[in-house]
């Protein structure tokens, strides 16, 4: 906090890598472009992952694990997702570092341990995934596969924030085989549903579900379906995408299985991933000037209670006091902290807890000991009433409830307030520019004009909305004729 | 299981290998030395997990997360360290692919794309760590630290063997920073104490704590406390070990803090790791000539559920009956799988499960219904006995806990009867070649008579266990005097 504190008006791309240093969420480290995600970002993204585990458990899935290093012969398999990925590639040449002769204390890659093959670090983890499923595939009876990996990737980048575009990342990715092609077409669109449902049930995020067009597509997909989400600046972030692969993977990499009739097909495929990505949507549509606002359901703590005191004495009363309450909000299933350091004032407490985005304070002084009252914060509102001690457990548990609701209809009425249906090219560079928000607008479904149109505006399309209605119209940049209306908006 | 079954008796390392393979835990992958962890094992893996992270949270500790790959210049800092893993490291020295101009369809490392300085993948934390660390102490009130992070290492090996030694493996490792000396020891056998519990009351193996000798201490530290176990041939595993690191990465990293004193002072440093090298410990300890046996603690599916008909109107009362049953245990809070694959037969998966160690098997067939009877089936014991469904839940909840003491109390026996104290060179090499197991002997504390032995038997110091007596004797190697005895055995 040695820097003037910026607000979201004068610069929101500023605001936000000061919330993440300040709300202790994550930092850069000495490897360009790897982030350190630090113990209070590091338990919100645990909160995610244990909601997303059981999601993925409760629809028939499994964990394992798979390799870090892709053989370079291996990556190349797939050629578009091999082409896709190319640019972004850390690889591995040496498995041995040596003295080095010219440099004394100084460590080298050891010539002789140069690699017959190159690794790749995975990006993604396809390639290695497929040659797998290879040998546990024979037969219908082997399908479906229904895993997931949670894992680190590796894409290399040049330009990083911290959780939005980092050369290493947290995921998970879902692989899933298939004896059909509606079998993984269901297991594709059942897997959005439930990032949706996190998104909005858990992170309160609104978001939009569709599909991508072909530019935006994953390499090696036939469908990308993706759910987006809108900043508080108006622009779209994808917080998750769930892939149709046909059978391209099976193709490339020979899975095949005997079929009910003996026949021998190729399999049919699915990949799906959320990564601490999610961690930037949750800070930038929640958060205000003050700094982090955590939906109670992904809090690591929910109530934060600091005790005020002067004397000794007085010190003694009011965390005894302070334990009790905090016991029976454990007992009623509460996370709760008592912030019971003496190296630290009430208002420094305050600001820090105000900062890490707690959803619920508490502060009880020798006053309220008498009266049997405690100050009852809400970090989403900034509100403050005195309540009595009696009944808190439910109040809060009450309030906690409110404070998930009322985030996430706060973001919807957002979402909504910024989005616009455009018909003229006026129009719709008036909803980037100056608006700031979501365009549905008539396309004329090719490549070249989205193309355009991105060097136009920086606008890409987000996706074509799963629950479109159809409608006749003209595309706003070629006039050609148009079906329906896709979301443009700019992104992260 | 295209291959005829070896015993333990006729071939303990192959048994090994038959049974990783055969109960579906982790098979070899295309990239050399690194591991697939396949559903079943990986489940065994999470909850292990499960149980150490809610152990280190109990003992203060919060997840974080570190980079993946470390600078050479960073990771050359801690010289003893950087010697100790220089062999084993995997070098990055690119971050681009492109498309090999001399073969089509192929790629290569974009020697444009060079890194100016190579990155290592950690084989360790330490480095990378202990240099953000450095950002983040100033004061006294900066500390303790105690950080844990869940991540992915890899050491490059040559030799390799499924869970055991493999060139990536998952771990946990501890980093924490103190204040003081003692604080620091205190940590350190804290968490030795953390490993050795976790040890005995969930995997059902009785550990030896001790201390390693210089030889043997991990690159680095100034201390290395270890717990080891004993497997079924009479080898030692190492399956965990704790590291008072002094000041050594403070110095090495220039981490200090200003004491209450306002003096500045050198940071102390622990370091703790427990691996899915704990995997293999589980296998060998407790496994038999039919397959895996798991502690009902750490077991993914405590009950199996076998449904035994002809026809079909069999087939739906059983499985009716069945996912009662199935429910009511459920509701107790038992893990349970009902199979009721119609793919394949009750004798197929008696066996399938029988080799994935599921610790209870029930089978009920239509004679059942009739009694109100069940056919309830101890893995490790391969008892088998029919009872009265009434009170079913009770019963099996009593059997997993005889099962996991029993475990124990096994382990415990075998490890006690194959431990020796020996005094002269020949009851030394007996014990180690003909009774193997662990010899307790006398040893001049000088690593070239450590070296010796090791060269002449293969055995090691595993440790000098902690609740030694000292008594005065001679070394069996050398003569010299000695005051205690030392733990020798060959090991994993």
């Amino acid at each position: 906090m040695a820097f003037e504190k910026v607000t979201r008006e004068e610069n929101y791309s500023e605001w936000y890598n000061q919330l993440v240093y300040n709300a202790d969420l994550a930092e850069h480290s000495a490897v360009k472009g790897c982030m350190v995600i630090k113990p209070h970002g590091y338990a919100i993204w645990e909160n995610m992952q244990a909601v997303l585990d059981k999601m993925f458990k409760d629809t028939g899935h499994s964990n394992a694990y798979f390799p870090l290093f892709v053989p370079k012969s291996l990556f190349e398999k797939e050629e578009k997702n091999a082409e896709g990925f190319a640019k972004e590639c850390a690889v591995v040449t040496h498995y041995r570092l040596k003295a080095d002769p010219n440099k004394p204390g100084s460590l080298m890659a050891d010539p002789d341990s140069k690699l017959t093959e190159e690794l790749v670090v995975r990006p993604t983890s396809e390639a290695i995934i497929w040659n797998t499923y290879k040998n546990w595939i024979q037969s219908y009876r082997d399908l479906p596969i229904l895993i997931n990996q949670w894992a680190n990737v590796v894409r290399w980048e040049m330009r990083t924030r911290l959780f939005l575009r980092t050369a290493e990342f947290l995921w998970q990715e879902g692989h899933t085989a298939h004896a059909t092609r509606e079998e993984a077409l269901e297991e594709t669109t059942k897997m959005l549903d439930v990032y949706a449902t996190f998104a909005e049930e858990f992170m309160a995020i609104p978001v939009i579900k569709g599909v991508k067009t072909e530019n935006e597509r994953f390499a090696g997909a036939v469908e990308t379906y993706c759910i987006e989400g809108m900043m508080q600046d108006g622009k779209a972030l994808q917080m998750g995408t769930s892939h149709f692969l046909g059978q391209n993977f099976a193709k490339a990499f020979d899975v095949t299985f005997q079929n009910k009739e003996g026949k021998i097909e190729s399999v049919w495929a699915t990949s799906w991933g959320v990564s601490t990505r999610l961690m930037g949507a949750l800070i930038m549509v929640h958060s205000d000037d003050e700094g982090l606002v955590i939906p109670p359901k992904l809090a690591p703590i929910h109530v934060v209670l600091v005790p005020i005191y002067r004397k000794d004495e007085e010190r003694i009363a009011v965390i005894e006091k302070m334990d009790e309450i905090a016991a029976s909000l454990k007992a009623v299933g509460l996370k709760v902290k008592v912030d019971d350091r003496d190296t630290h004032k009430p208002g420094y407490k305050f600001a820090e807890w105000e900062q890490k985005g707690i959803p619920v304070r508490l502060a009880l002084g020798p006053r309220d000991l008498a009266q049997n009252s405690i100050e009852l914060a809400r970090r989403d509102l900034k509100t403050k009433e005195v309540v009595s001690i009696e009944g808190l457990e439910s109040r809060i548990q009450d309030m906690l409830d409110d404070i998930q609701s009322s985030l996430y209809n706060k973001a919807k009425q957002f979402m909504e307030s910024r989005t616009y249906s455009v018909n003229t090219w006026e129009e719709f560079v008036d909803v980037l520019e100056n608006k700031q928000g979501f365009a549905y607008a008539h396309w004329d479904g090719t490549g070249e004009t989205e193309t355009k149109i991105k060097e136009m505006t920086k606008a890409t399309i987000r996706c074509i909305p799963l629950d479109n209605t159809l409608e006749a119209g003209t595309c706003i940049l070629s006039g050609a004729p148009s079906t329906q209306r896709v979301l443009f908006a700019k992104s992260y």
